[in-house]
Parts: C-alpha cells; sequence; structure tokens
C-alpha cells in the first residue's frame, strides 16, 4: 500500500466527470414547452452553463410536496444519478485529504497571529454585482427570490429586467464578502484586523480538469495597515503555511499595479485601455509575447509602429528582474516607477531574512486578473507545474465601496483545490485504530460494550459485521488507517479476550 | 473575564438581527415597475421571503461588469451593510467556538469508527423536489438557470410554470444529499457505510431567534444495516458526542413509526389520514391533549364520540413508558404494536449497558417531523431546555427512491446550531500565544524575523502596532486567548531581548 493509495477513489470521480463532459453544454433543453432557448449573450459562461445536461428529466408542474419521486424514478428502474455539473461528492478518503489539509493551513495562520471569520455563503445579488468582482461577477449562481407569482415574472420578462428575479447570489470569492463583512462589523473589529476565511466559493463556469463549479479559497487578509509590514506579514504567513503543508520549492512572483500601468503607458496606451491591456498582458504565458503585442493591436490600444517597442519591453528583463535600476547607465528602464520599484525590493529582502529559501522574483509582466488591486501584486509560482497556487495583492479602494470611508487592505489567497492534490498525507495519525469483526449472532450490547472499552483507552474503533469475502472489507479499512483487528464471538466476554492481529 | 466573556459579539449580533426584523415582511417591494406582486400562496415562509427588506436599493438595469457601485454607495455615504435576512456573520470569537465544537464532534465520531464524507450544497431541483423532504422542501432555495433570455421566462411565466426558472436548489438537509450519495457511488462504499456530514444547509424560513436560513447539522448514518444494533451504535456515539462536548444530563425520547401507526388506526383513523394525524400529535407540547383532540376532529380523523378514548390512551402512560406489556392483566393497552416495543426494550437495555447515564424514554407520542421514516425515531432531551438538541430515525425505505432498491438505513442528527451556544469552551488551548507590540519605527523585517523566531518555537505569536490607547487591544487579545505581550523597539536585536509580561 503505497502513500497515496487511499486515492484512488479520486480516479473514479474524474471518471464520472468526464461522462458528464460528454454532454452538449450548449444544449438549453430541459424547459418544457420552450424550444431553442436563446441565452442573453452577456458572457460564454451565462451561455454553457443555460444546458440541461445528463438527459435529467424535465421539472414537471407537481407542486412541491406532492411526493411526486416518480417523474425522475419511473418504473422501478433508476436514473443514473450524480452530483450537480462541475461539482463534486468526496469519499472517505477525498474527504480525510482535505480535512488533513485544512487543519494544516488553519493552524499555521492562527498561529502567525490571523483570526477566523465566516459570512454566509450568499450575499445581496446588488452587492455581488457592484462592479468590484470583475469577469467573476458574471459567473455568480443567483437565488430566485421566494414568493413569486406567475403575474410578477411575466411583467419582469416583459420589462427585460431578469435581475429582478434575483435577490441574493452565491459569493464567487471571499474578497467582496470580507468587504462587506468589514463594513458591518467595523465597530467591533481591532484598527488593524488580520482575518482567515476558509470556504467555499461558487463560479458557473464551464467545468474542466482542475476547475470546478464549487471550490474551496483559503484567504488571509490584513485590513487597516498601509505600509510594506502588511504584505511582508501576509507573504511570510502564506510561506510557513506551504512549508507546513511540505510544497518546498516554490517561488513568490511579484509585481506592482502602479509599474504595470507605467508600462502601458509607456506603449502610448490611454488610461481608459488599462484595464484592458492587462487582460492582454495576463495571457502572455499562454500567447507569447508576439500573441499579446498582436492582440493589443487588434484592440488598437497601441499603434503598429511601437509593435516592436513593446515586445522589446515585455520580453527584455533579467531573470530575478531584480537589476534594473543598475541599468540606469546603459539608458534606464524609463517606465519604470522607481519607488514602487524600491518597495517590492524591500519587501524582497525583508521576506528574504523571514522566510529565507522561498525566492521572490520581480516579474513586470504580472497581472492578477481582478480589477480592485492597486499596488502590489503577487502569486505563489510552483517549480514544475504551469500554473500559480494562489495569489493576492493590495486593494486599498475596496473597503471605501462598502463603508464610505477608505481603509487600506490586502489579501493572499491559496488555491486549495490544487494544494490538496499535491501534499502527501501522513498515515496512522490516529493513535490506534482497531477493527473488531463480529459474528451474526453476537448481542449487539455485548459487541457496543466491548467497542466502548476500547474508546475509553483513546482507540478508534469500527464494528464490522463479518462478510463472506472479509479480505476486501480489512483491506479497505487498513487504508483508512485502521492498523489491527479482532474478532468477537459470543463467547468474547470483554476486551482482554481479544486477540489483536495486525491489519494490512 | 469569565468563561463565556468572549461571547459578547453574539449579543451585538442579536441586536442587529432584531433590526433586520422590524422590517414588514409581506412587503414585496424591490421589484422595479411592479406594485403588490402577490405570493404564490404556497406556504407563509414563500410569503415572508418574498420581501426585499432592510431598504435594500432596487436592482436597476447596469450589466454586470459595468463597475456601477453607486447604485447602492451613493452620496459618499455608505448604506447599513447587513449579511442576507436570517443569516449570520461570525466573528472570531463565535468562529473560534464553532471550529472548537465542530472539532469535538467530528474527533468524536472518527473515534466511533464513522467516516466523513461531503456533498456539493447544490442538488438537482428535481431530486430536492421528489417528497421526501416533506415540508422543508418548499423552504429550498432555487438557483436561477443561467442563460435564460427574456422570452424564456415569458413562456414559463406563461405556462405558470415557475419550477421551470430553477434547475438547481439548496439542500435543506443532509439525508436527501446522503441517499443521493450513496445511490451515486454505491460501488466504492463498504457494504454498511457508516457516514458522518457535518455541513451547512438551507432554509427559507421566517427568521426567529434561534432558527436561522444558513444553519450546520451534524449526521451520522448507518446505510445497510438492519438490525438494531445500527440504532444501538448511532445513539451510544450520539450520547459519546453529548459527553464530549460536556452536554450531560441529557435524556433519549424513543418510539417506533409502527407503535405510532397502531395508536392512529386505534382510533378509526384511516390509513391515508396517519401522516396528517401524526402532524397534529407532534404538536402537543405546545397544544396539550385537548389541542390534539380538537385539531384531530376539526380535520375530520376522528369521531366525536371517540374524542375521550383518544385523550385516554395519549395521556394514560407512566412516566418513562416501560411499563406497557405488564399493564396486559388490567386490560392491556390494545393499540401497542408489540414487536416493536419490545424491539425498543432491547434498545434501551443495550444502551444502559453501553453508555450508562444517559436514559432511555419510551416516547408513544414523539413522531419526529419527517414522513421518510419507517421504524424507530428518537430524539434527545435536554434537562432544562424545552427543545430537543436533535433527533434521527430509521428510514428503510428512502435509499430505494434514489438506487432503485431497498438499502436499510438510520440516522441520527445533532442540532449544531443550539448545542453550539450551550458548551463551555475550554481557554488558552493554544500553548504559548504572544502578542508583539512593536514601535512604528521599528523595520518590518527585523519585527517578521523575531515573530519567525518564536513561532519556530511553537508560539503563537500576533504582530500589534503601537495605538495611542493600547489598553482595549490587549484586552480584546487576552479574551482571544493570548497570554503574554512584549514590546519591539528599533533597538530590539532579537527575542532573547524581549521582555514578557502577562496579558489580562
Amino acid at each position: 500500500m503505497g502513500p497515496r493509495s487511499e486515492r484512488s477513489p479520486t480516479l473514479r470521480r474524474e471518471m464520472v466527470f468526464s461522462d458528464i463532459e460528454q454532454c452538449n453544454p450548449d444544449a438549453v433543453s430541459g424547459i418544457p414547452g420552450v424550444a431553442g432557448a436563446s441565452p442573453r449573450g452577456a458572457s460564454w459562461a451565462g451561455r454553457v452553463a443555460g444546458g440541461a445536461p445528463r438527459g435529467r428529466p424535465t421539472p414537471n408542474g407537481n407542486g412541491p410536496g406532492t411526493g411526486a419521486v416518480g417523474h425522475w424514478n419511473n418504473g422501478g428502474m433508476a436514473r443514473p444519478v450524480n452530483p450537480p455539473r462541475g461539482m463534486r461528492d468526496f469519499l472517505p478518503a477525498d474527504k480525510a485529504r482535505r480535512e488533513h489539509a485544512l487543519g494544516v493551513i488553519r493552524a499555521s495562520y492562527a498561529a502567525q497571529g490571523f483570526e477566523e471569520i465566516e459570512t454566509p455563503v450568499m450575499e445581496d445579488a446588488s452587492r455581488l454585482h457592484s462592479g468590484l468582482g470583475g469577469d467573476n461577477e458574471k459567473l455568480a449562481f443567483g437565488i430566485l427570490r421566494r414568493g413569486l407569482s406567475a403575474e410578477t415574472v411575466a411583467e419582469l420578462a416583459a420589462a427585460g429586467d431578469l435581475e429582478a428575479l434575483t435577490d441574493l447570489g452565491l459569493r464567487f470569492d471571499l474578497t467582496v464578502p470580507l468587504a462587506r463583512f468589514y463594513a458591518s462589523h467595523r465597530a467591533a473589529l481591532p484598527n488593524v484586523f488580520k482575518s482567515v476565511q476558509i470556504a467555499p466559493v461558487w463560479r458557473a463556469e464551464r467545468p474542466q480538469k482542475g476547475r470546478y463549479r464549487q471550490f474551496v479559497q483559503c484567504d488571509i487578509d490584513i485590513i487597516g495597515e498601509a505600509g510594506i509590514v502588511a504584505e511582508i506579514e501576509l507573504i511570510t504567513a502564506t510561506i510557513d503555511a506551504l512549508d507546513a503543508l511540505g510544497l518546498t520549492g516554490c517561488a513568490i512572483r511579484i509585481n506592482h499595479r502602479a509599474i504595470l500601468r507605467g508600462l502601458i503607458a509607456s506603449w502610448g496606451v490611454a488610461e481608459a485601455g488599462y484595464e484592458r491591456a492587462m487582460i492582454t498582458i495576463d495571457k502572455q504565458d499562454k500567447i507569447g509575447v508576439d500573441g499579446v503585442v498582436a492582440e493589443l493591436l487588434d484592440l488598437g490600444l497601441i499603434a503598429a509602429s511601437d509593435g516592436g517597442a513593446v515586445a522589446d519591453s515585455l520580453s527584455g528583463l533579467p531573470d530575478d528582474g531584480w537589476g534594473l535600476l543598475e541599468r540606469a547607465d546603459d539608458g534606464g528602464v524609463p517606465w519604470l516607477d522607481e519607488a514602487a520599484y524600491r518597495q517590492l525590493h524591500d519587501i524582497r529582502d525583508a521576506v528574504a531574512e523571514v522566510t529565507p529559501g522561498t525566492p521572490l522574483v520581480f516579474s513586470h509582466d504580472l497581472v492578477r486578473g481582478m480589477g480592485y488591486y492597486t499596488g502590489t501584486i503577487f502569486e505563489i509560482q510552483h517549480p514544475e507545474l504551469g500554473y500559480s497556487l494562489g495569489g493576492g495583492g493590495r486593494y486599498d479602494g475596496m473597503i471605501g465601496r462598502f463603508l464610505g470611508t477608505d481603509v487600506p487592505a490586502v489579501g493572499f489567497s491559496l488555491g486549495f483545490e490544487r494544494i490538496v492534490d499535491l501534499i502527501d498525507v501522513p498515515q496512522g495519525g490516529v493513535a490506534d485504530s482497531i477493527v473488531l469483526v463480529y459474528d451474526r449472532d453476537v448481542a449487539p450490547a455485548a459487541l457496543l460494550r466491548i467497542k466502548q472499552e476500547l474508546l475509553r483507552r483513546g482507540a478508534r474503533v469500527r464494528v464490522e459485521r463479518r462478510a463472506k469475502n472479509l479480505k476486501p472489507v480489512l483491506e479497505r479499512l487498513a487504508e483508512a488507517g485502521y492498523g489491527r483487528f479482532a474478532t468477537v464471538t459470543r463467547q468474547t466476554r470483554d476486551a482482554s479476550a481479544l486477540e489483536f492481529r495486525p491489519l494490512g
């Protein structure tokens, strides 16, 4: 039994997932009496999500509570049952792996002085759609208003106001709820509030490998601290958490929105085009420098004559990016915001002193998608994987949108779903795990009294009725961390009479 | 500082909650251009939930992603921001209390050999509304289909088919998702599957003290075991969990649906009326025996001439209910299903042997609301409180509705929200909790290096910039479990130079 042998359910799960994926994502069936319902066209995700895949039978006219089960379980033969599209069940081994990772992260951040909070999974729809969530706003699941009449719905449809069908939505990240939470409770919170949030978020994206519609985020944020001590504490706390998870060898990429804006301005892009240009730069690892230049030209953000200079400024940096000020001699880097760059140096030096071994790399093309970032931005780079394991940045303007007065803020988010697949889970965490195999004729009271005896000694105990083929049962329990077993017969009086044998 | 002093945020939270409650729950405002939208009338909960309270501004015509924040934060003065109606934020002290309780419950059930699983918060709407959830089905929050066009919505409204607006819903309990999970994954699960689920559920009920729209349930279930060893293991595991939480003095009320059916049949109620009669009996602790008789008469379920006999059979039992078979001499208890009653005796005797000290009380009028129960039903009775702390029962028919073949099942659910308010949280769980108060001119690298030194020694460390009035800051941290503090100045070289003083 290898250290990762408990992960086989994951593989099976992905097979189920593939089955789901083969459904036509553009089908808008499943709405009785409505053919070819056309999506709003606001986003591809909305279109994809509009489908009703998997041959699920359509809702019928039965009111709730009528006991009408037959419409999806008819003829005695149950239809296949899966979790909703893009969402996952976690079997015991998967769940144990996730709880282990969550426990490590929670303990690490608590030791660092962060305090955990929780908000409801829903927020008012108007808050979720306030422009702070960027493209993610389009991916929010909306909650249908309760008590709507057909007349009201008809009037809303006639007015084209479908947004009024929902009053609440599921959060798509933990940052918007945190800003709302801070505004709700500021009087009860310390001046500098250091929070941890570990919770699921939901996005109606096209499901694909490693991208789900329900996934967990782990955020730490410092609200109320304008100085770089906040960035340094967040980055070193994150490095500590990665260490505690056994994820070594990562680097932190860092940039500053002021530097990014200076770079884009140097290309002659007007300020109104900055945000759009950033989206293009963000794709550089996928489309290359040439692709970025081509897209900026297509968008009309740069002039054709500037293409070469743009390509040069994107590709002409040393590997770790820290020598730019020294290049002043040979013409320098004219677009560089020197104050911001020196701040990044200070952060780099402090992180190297506090948590040596995890390098900070200046990446002038690092963007981080969200529009609310105002200063430093950073990202965890895994040594081998092509994607980041988390990231964050400073968003000094956001809290003020909820509170009315500006409060500085900076956060760092771990990509939990990616991390949980990378870690090794230590086996045998539980002290003494015992299986009691019992014969069918053992009295329940006698069996469970013996179990209780062992529990009182601090053991984990599972009772298991003797099966015809006991071997696979015991193998499965060995994988679940049980270390030994004993048989209980009608003659077994108490725990002292048990004869233990090793498992696995 | 008393042991419960950390709970003041709860009080503040309840004040906020009261504010919300004062809004007119029947107002269906907030839908622009629609006056007096009439609720469907299916349930009072639907009507209440239809309101748009708290003066929340109405959704406007701005598309998502336009950056339109101003419509709810206009004129520079932010509106009050609260979590959605009936849902709660948890501040650090509340969250720590909850995590403590969850940790105790999780460890207790794991030791008992139960395995934790997780399902997505959403299920297909058709599964949630399959008749298995009873009245709770009406309370499910529905997820609006993605990509609906105004034309589609208009057609659905014209057809009166509002249910087709949603394809998914938030789970209202953990039992329906468990049955779906078991059907999805049966091949990967052991023949007797013992599960733990600890997760939030949602119900659009009228919020009131102690009743929320998002709340956590803790369920253990045994699927695949028809014998009473399952009931005994669930009940003793629950008693152990209550013990671990420090909740002593509880009793378990127990009954059997066969006994209840026998009782109701003895009143001359036709079988089609059993379910309705049970709902009435369930109110006995609120409306008394006379109230139950009156309601049964009103409903036409019993004849006026039988009223006296009904009242006698409801009130004429000994206190702990266990002596009924001995009464055979003086006419006996003719409605009693003796086989079921003897089974309850066996459960009682076994529980007394395994976990003495928590009595089982036979309650022939215990109903437990859900229609899916088929056999034993039970409930935790707190010695002082007027409400139960959890309950469960056998639901042998339910899995078959999802799977196509019958599988026996029995479950026990803890009322987490009630329990978490009753427990005492041990203080100072974290080994050595240190606050480092630092002067503004201390270099961040030096400060955080000292923090790191202390972390490496196993301490929990929080850095706190010196404030004008440090006292309330330190008091708050003492309540959060920090035990001592030291000051870091520009002269502090390392942790050995710190002078610690006790906190609190």
